[in-house]
């Protein structure tokens, strides 16, 4: 099995709601350095897993959507706590979406299964990884 | 897949018995940045992985009981080298059983499976990871 | 001259005003990972720059003033845009204020100069340093 | 499942022919930290996945055959790109090779799979894993 | 004393001639991540040390020039090895240069000194520091 | 101002004496990454800060005099606590000793200044510098 990565990264302000939560119940926010792995069995004609360049183009985009921005007044995310492995799967789904349309390039076809993880700090991260 | 990862780190004394291990049979030591990764199939009620506050708390706790000794005075590691992919599985195992008594909170009981992950050094690690 | 480092880290929302800010004028966040660097000429009677248990200490202390909060509703913040660059000063301020009073231990008045460095993602990082 | 991971570097020379790979079909170069991960069910009787001294000589040698040159003289690699992802499979192929003979010790037939990731830069990488 | 650093990538090849050097003499390459870093004494209007945005444009801009390129074919570097520490220099020179045209925005006047440093591996650095 | 750093690192058991260790009073151990970095105003006939070949083969024969012992056995350090701060020390003056007789080269008798880094863990390191 082959695999690339690609990193990039977004920052959040956010906040949750639940006493498991503790002081993370108040509005905070994160900077989540993201990477986002494909995997595949064989590689493509052109010898690649993945277009890198368009990888890197699709999670910029993806990101884009989220940076900069405060999760508790985006529409997507109502009654939802954003922990950071709920927007592992987010992040996952809408690269996902963009694959399926073709934005990866033709060779994509060929992929397996992804993987995005979400770096919150030097000591935590989350993940999420599924079939293409 | 879902996953949720938190790093902690301990210190300890230690030597090995056989020719494989060359020098390293003379008593030495190591700082082992460690990484503890739960994994499950779907969010628990809040929306986690797994209660990252009890997690980082639990790995403490198991590192506590480690740390700052000579583990060839340890009776639980009599007769055994304590190469780090032994002791990735020591830790994982003390990790279970705390998780299978509770200790990391109600909604646990979802994690499928689990890695620990030692880090000795900028070039080298060994890890354990197995259902839960 | 020997030096000396810890490591902690926070997660804050905040917004900038002005337009150089661009679309980090929309309220966001980020995870500072801090490192907290004393330097001294000589060591001291314990062959140390500063007490590390005490150092690491101040340092989660005064993060926690900062930690899981919205930046723009703290009065210490108002009208200040709370850059990165701008927020290294804050901490070492309040570093230095707790270093003057004792909080690092006797030793510490031989401490020369201090170093606050927020990294903010993996592509960016800002730092103040100082004389104590 | 135990894992071991060991870590060295190489630096060469090429360019990819290609339109999809444009810039890049410039001769250039990379640096690939290299991270050589053996995984194995049960530990040898010396408590070890694998005997590290040998797989970080094993590791050195396959490396040393690429090292410091420009693989697109490299007959070995006539009329292919020499991707990160392909490298990653030839190295893989060529520490299996010599896994097969002995040249990992004598316990080295107790592991199971292996994995060869390449990391190119602070934003991608490349991986390859199979069965031994 | 302020400083904020910024962080991007290039890849080349080159060859370098001298016995010093060994079989780095044959054509090899190298990824070099690059991190920028500006001083200064106080914060300028914004409470920056430097417009983020274009000292991450600036920097992309000049390692651009040398980014995917044979350093043995620029005629910039004819009759010279084109060493780490070599590379820092001119990326040092060049940035300098577009600061004092003004590219880095109209307080960049404020800024002390700056820090060009190329990590060529995850065992190796050099660096460029000196006035502006 | 130049500079050019590599990497190495050892791996030892001590223990320190005074209240101020606490727990860190009983045998413990650690794996200290070290970074050698070297300072120069102009660079020597090869273009080059320090031939990184020799200064590699410097740093790894004075850790190997430290690398995988019980510090509190080595009869240099009789009375001493062997603390980061104190070690980096300690290799700083063997290296200069070293680079002093000419182990680095012709050349070396260029350089500034030189610094020890030793990185203990995630979260902590110490070092030393100095002229040459």
């Amino acid at each position: 099995m082959y695999s690339v990565n690609v990193r990039d990264h977004f920052m959040i302000a956010h906040s949750f709601r639940g006493e498991a939560f503790g002081p993370a119940q108040r509005m905070h926010g994160a900077t989540y350095v993201v990477d986002l792995e494909f995997r595949r069995e064989a590689l493509d004609a052109d010898g690649m897993v993945v277009d890198i360049a368009r990888a890197t183009e699709v999670l910029h985009t993806v990101l884009a959507e989220l940076n900069l921005r405060n999760l508790d007044e985006d529409p997507a995310f109502a009654g939802q706590n954003t922990t950071t492995e709920f927007l592992a799967k987010v992040i996952f789904d809408r690269i996902a979406t963009r694959a399926a349309v073709g934005e990866l390039g033709p060779h994509a076809q060929g992929l397996r299964s992804m993987r995005v993880r979400l770096n919150e700090s030097h000591v935590a991260w989350a993940a999420y990884e599924g079939k293409l």
